[in-house]
């Protein structure tokens, strides 16, 4: 244990000496031997601390030279503007673009860089099947009675005892088990809306709610948003006499990755309060954090239950699954009312099965494995698109989720280009698409939740070319 | 196989003379070796008649004298009232009783005749079973993507397929695949209704509705309905101008059994067309017959795509795997739109252990039987109704379904007494729960769905003595 921590600790002194640029790229490290005699330890915790670098893609061994500072550990790309108000322009909702990216994505031989959703290589599929199977075999009678309209007892547990970062402040008779997290979003907003309610959300936002706020007939107000912390909390307040309700991904925000800072989360929280506003706090990335631990919810600051906290196993285990949840603060009458005019109760195989991967300790083994796989593919995504991507292509700096948002010449229309790249099996999903009003069309969501191998690397890299070509 | 025929032939004969008076209660019948003479056929044949007629509770042998014509095949007890319009009426939802209602059902010693679902023994759970553990075993990528909107090919093709009554007019590609019937109603509620429309409904009508329509908004008018024939036309015709969408269960209805003529669905059909009125059709009971073909559903007579026709296996199958459907007409792409907002997509594995029981042919053999069953329980209650309830009881025939309405003495108020009668281990449904009007509180609901023996027995004539010593 305490060697393991040793080397961890040399390798974050080495990780600081690269980010504040001490150490830059192509900088050659010092030998094995002489950062055991630098560090005082012995030679294996020196060896352990460069691969823990390697592993980090923040070096790279040349064969017969030493250790030298990758490309990777160097921030060189600038990050994406922030946006602004479009309040005052004309309002057109991407669903026709939406319905294109998601109609193309049927040919398997497409690279689907435009997916929302992790590779199935990615997901313990194997250990699923296995709960679901012993579920099956467990459960007598999961036929023949609807179950509780609040969903599984089990696996409300089950969450309860997983949502560490709330320290206890939430318990399985708070939670509601709904289908996925886009229920639990959709029952939220059924439950604190009506036709012609003003909603805030950041700007760019996941489609999925651009397409649920026009169908629930929701006015819609997009939030100045930084690519790095979120809400603009300056501009909501400048707004926040018109807004109803608000409806934020706090933790690793869809499409940007952004992470809102505690304090900010705190503030938000007490603005939200004192105008007696609700928060649907859709926290679905949350556990997908590369730092070293895991981000707090806006929930966990919120004292009025002003704060509907949603999560989900779809991006981390089983999309298909469709297991939700709400921590629904002061509104858990008016959703449970609502999940149960919507479908009386949910089917028990999915949630016993969910319940009983956590409850076996596989969850934490699998997010484990599954962090480090994803902070791997971001650092090869980074260093791809900074060799191949136009020079002034801007780029998102997410500390968790798995998706990049370039912003690139201002003469780059994504939409347009979606199609040509597509006669090329490349896919994107264009930077329209996360919007109501006309703009982010220079932009791109790129998913780095893929296995990356040689035919990947050279897509993605063929995709910069594209890019390159086009200016 | 001939034979089988000729004794159902000679059991019908004896059937209809029971049903048009030329024998009564009480009366004889000839010996098995007469009427081996008489219909001049072998001894089984005629063993086996009366065996028949007996299953149906026909006759009854009375030991050492014979076969007799038992209660059950005459028809004393009157039907009950036909509903009348309330429009001016005090509106008041019966939320705090459904409430009440459910949750007394926890306790597992009460007998359960308030129960909207057939119990687990009628219900071919050890099948079901059976196709889900082949299912999972045979689904490999289950877990990793998200199922079509639409819901699964397999399943939808299986049920277009089953959907024999429709004669070919709907194909898989119409099929919408929900989370149930109540999902399939509420997703068409959705797509065709605003806050402030207006709704016909039958009188009574099922709870579940009542709590829907209240959440969403909608004012509902209770539509005067025959214990019969359903809805009444001329009622209908007479607000028509007020109302925006109809929801009626045209086959079996619940809480009445009211079945429409075929006659009476045309002349709707043709009613609504004219004032352009979208129908949601919920046919859960279609399938659950005793006459001698399924009963067809007002799509059959849908020309304008206006009728948007909605089932499950909720009744006949599996009450918690969630499985419904709607061929939706002319709304299919608004109520994709309302599937893709709540949930995106379904999970796999119930839709394709449905598609597989279907595939099998277990779907009409468990029917067969379930029907069978359902038909001799309704049997057996109404007899021991009929000497157990009060003298002044009215009753519903239906010709379907699983519930039976009584309409009790002017004195009765089920709604008080409903909390006796649990003191007593019995439940029934109290006839306020089916409306929105202070009506219906000498009525009640039971399900004849119920494993039918001494115990059950005894519990209904315990109920019956109940009320009969209330008055």
């Amino acid at each position: 244990m305490e060697q393991q921590q040793l080397y961890k600790k040399i390798a974050n002194i080495v990780e600081n000496q690269i980010k504040n640029g001490s150490l830059t790229y192509g900088d050659r490290l010092p030998s094995v031997r002489s950062a055991q005699k630098l560090y005082n330890v012995s030679l294996n915790t020196a060896k352990s601390a460069y691969m823990e670098l390697e592993s980090r893609s923040l070096i790279e061994s040349r064969p017969k030279s030493g250790f030298f500072v990758s490309l990777a550990g160097q921030r060189r790309m600038s990050i994406p503007s922030i946006s602004t108000f479009k309040i005052d322009e004309k309002k057109q909702d991407p669903a026709a673009l939406i319905d294109k990216v998601f109609h193309s994505l049927e040919d398997k031989e497409i690279t689907r860089f435009s997916l929302g959703l992790p590779s199935p290589s990615l997901l313990p599929i194997q250990k699923l099947n296995k709960c679901i199977l012993e579920t099956v075999h467990e459960l007598h009678d999961y036929g023949d009675q609807y179950g509780q309209v609040q969903g599984s007892p089990t696996l409300r547990k089950e969450i309860a005892k997983w949502s560490l970062v709330l320290e206890g402040k939430i318990s399985d008779e708070d939670l509601i088990i709904t289908s996925g997290a886009m229920n639990a979003i959709y029952s939220c907003l059924r439950a604190v809306t009506k036709p012609g309610y003003t909603i805030a959300v950041e700007s760019p936002l996941y489609f999925g709610f651009i397409q649920a706020f026009q169908v629930l007939g929701l006015k819609t107000i997009e939030i100045p948003t930084h690519p790095i912390t979120g809400i603009e909390l300056d501009a909501l307040k400048k707004v926040i006499h018109k807004i109803d309700v608000c409806c934020f991904v706090s933790n690793f925000s869809n499409p940007l990755g952004a992470l809102m800072p505690d304090e900010h989360k705190k503030e938000l929280v007490k603005l939200l309060a004192f105008h007696h506003i609700p928060l649907i706090e859709d926290d679905l990335y949350g556990n997908i954090y590369f730092g070293s631990s895991r981000p707090k919810p806006c929930k966990y600051f919120d004292e009025e239950g002003l704060v509907m906290w949603c999560g989900s196993v779809t991006k981390v285990l089983a999309p298909s699954f469709r297991i939700g949840w709400v921590e629904p603060g002061q509104y858990k009458d008016k959703i449970l009312k609502q999940r149960l005019i919507q479908t009386i109760s949910q089917p028990a195989i999915y949630q016993e099965a969910v319940a009983k991967f956590l409850q076996i300790g596989r969850y934490d083994h699998h997010l484990n494995t599954f962090r480090k796989k994803l902070y791997s593919n971001y650092i090869n995504f980074r260093n791809s698109i900074e060799a191949h991507f136009p020079e002034n292509t801007k780029m998102s700096q997410p500390e968790g989720g798995f998706v990049l948002w370039l912003e690139m010449d201002p003469k780059i229309d994504s939409t347009v280009l979606y199609d040509y790249a597509l006669k090329q099996k490349l896919s994107f999903a264009p930077g329209r698409m996360f919007t109501q009003h006309d703009q982010f069309k220079n932009c791109i969501r790129l998913n780095y939740a893929v296995d990356w191998n040689e035919k990947t690397a050279n897509d993605l890299m063929r995709l910069g070319r594209f890019f390159k070509a086009v200016i």
